[in-house]
């Protein structure tokens, strides 16, 4: 199989080292043509290292970092104070091209700021969205953006995210005609922001995009949109708060007698897995010139496993160069229209 | 038992006299002490009485409407064709102190529009908020608002919900001391929108409420805060997340086989039902001289009766009659401070 080199921000996230290195080197146990820069401060990366076996070390490059940019710091000026800092120099990696991808479970302002400072969005595209796939009841899955990389968007951007959001449909889930939805406060035309009302009105005028209208919340998982767009803040709201309701489920039915509990867990666990944070992760910073993926920040080892277990699958299907290129003709033949 | 009288719009809701007038009978023959109002047109209502026992009918007055407001047309125009639709009458009812409560399932912009233009906001108060009670994993509750009544809000309507907040924390669920924390995309100060920001600047110059910070979606039902505020909008999609969440997986876990399915909806239902809203039912319009409750549209009869009887004990609690009379002395506590 082609090799598949990652660039992983061995700092980020809740737990940092403790949690991205022992994934990092599971990963590499796991699979034999991945190759990873593990990017981080010596001191704290060493003695995690010292048992791992030599069959993955082989794989695995150090990259020293000088310092750790920590998510209370703006991100205007993390940005100015990243130099040599961990969540940059991993970005560096991808944009020197030695590595495919980025994987970050840092902040996601920062990581925002500093990737469209060193990648460039693509042409077409004023701010990149940070994209996820929900499971539906329809036993599909749902693209949702924006989920966290925009906390504010103006009509413009909600339509450049439906624009891309329409070909992640198309490349990963093989829908040809996506089903694209707004995600707001009621049905009817007059509902929710002027900023959303404003982007029906523009989806509405493109002949490329099959436009169905608003969504509710509580139709992010009936499976009656293909690609569901929102703002950052609505999306991030969103997906936390289904993945809380996760959470309470499981936690709720852990409650019950043993074996009830064993059962029920056996029975929710192969639906509920893809909305589980500690099992599914990895969200995809769209409409950049190179391969970003955020891991949540509270992220355990098995959910950083599944992060780069995502970023594998990312690069392997070339997603990033597919929105580009189908990007560039959708943008083309829609300033047609 | 001391009576208690509600005024219910008959027509609001998808399902309209379909859902409310049964929900209704049925409200009246297992409460001895309820009257209703029933407001909605006549020739619609009067089919739907004619197999109701005369036990029932005699606390049950007919109040005749004219018209109906759909919910495709924009709160501004419906406030100027109200005169004598069932939303409008319904809520005069209220106004001139011959109903103590008002519930319709109709539009919430509408019913907001209405509410403030008949009923008045209290002196302290800019915009009422939409306000419910979410279950946590802790077996208490946490109050939540705004969940829709306004789709934005600056820093000063979010300390204003925060204070009606604390004083339904305090009187619905005895915490003389609740915690208060804004919903945001993160826990670190500088996340988020500037309206946000803002306001958790003024909740913390506020001596009269104990302001705890950020929470996340993931964290709403955590028990982390006793009063989660929020603009309409995040509130809103929260809330149906949440209720889509559970219909997901009350859905799932109706497919397995018919012995486990039972074991399972048993189990989770005592803990869901107060998130599921097929049985929990009923917002309170927060910041009025009067009390109002909200059903949501789709509920069905057993939603709709979830709703009427949330308005009988916010009647016989004095909710709205407590919070004006708190409202006003913390208000003028924190003047001083």
């Amino acid at each position: 199989m082609t090799r598949v080199t990652l660039a992983v921000d061995a700092m980020g996230g809740d737990f940092g080292p403790h949690v991205t290195v022992p994934a990092v080197l599971q990963a590499l146990g796991i699979y034999p043509f991945l190759e990873i820069f593990l990017v981080g401060l010596p001191d704290t990366l060493q003695p995690l290292l010292v048992t791992a076996d030599s069959s993955v070390l082989e794989r695995l490059h150090c990259v020293a970092a000088e310092s750790v940019i920590t998510s209370d710091v703006k991100p205007s000026s993390a940005i100015r104070q990243s130099k040599n800092s961990s969540m940059r120099l991993a970005l560096e990696l991808v944009k020197e091209q030695k590595a495919q991808a980025c994987l970050s479970a840092g902040d996601t302002g920062t990581l925002m700021g500093l990737a469209l400072f060193l990648l460039k969005p693509l042409p077409q595209i004023r701010r990149p969205a940070l994209m996820t796939l929900l499971p539906n009841a329809l036993d599909g899955q749902t693209v949702i953006l924006d989920i966290g990389a925009n906390v504010e968007a103006d009509s413009e951007m909600l339509l450049q995210f439906a624009m891309m959001g329409a070909v992640v449909a198309q490349q990963m889930l093989a829908i040809s005609e996506p089903r694209i939805a707004l995600l707001n406060v009621g049905q009817e035309e007059g509902k929710g922001k002027e900023s959303i009302r404003q982007a029906a009105k523009l989806l509405r005028q493109q002949s490329v995009i099959r436009y169905t209208g608003f969504l509710e919340g509580s139709e992010l998982l009936t499976g009656q949109a293909d690609v569901l767009v929102c703002d950052g803040f609505s999306g991030n709201v969103a997906l936390k708060t289904l993945e809380g309701a996760v959470r309470y489920f499981l936690q709720r039915a852990g409650r019950g007698q043993s074996s009830w509990r064993r059962l029920i867990r056996t029975l929710l666990s192969p639906n509920t897995s893809k909305i589980d944070p500690d099992k599914y992760n990895g969200a995809f910073l769209l409409g950049l010139s190179g391969v970003v993926i955020k891991s949540h920040g509270a992220a355990n080892q098995q959910a950083f496993l599944a992060a780069i277990e995502q970023s594998i699958l990312t690069v392997q299907r070339q997603l990033s160069q597919r929105v580009a290129r189908q990007l560039a003709t959708v943008v083309a033949r829609s300033d047609r229209t």
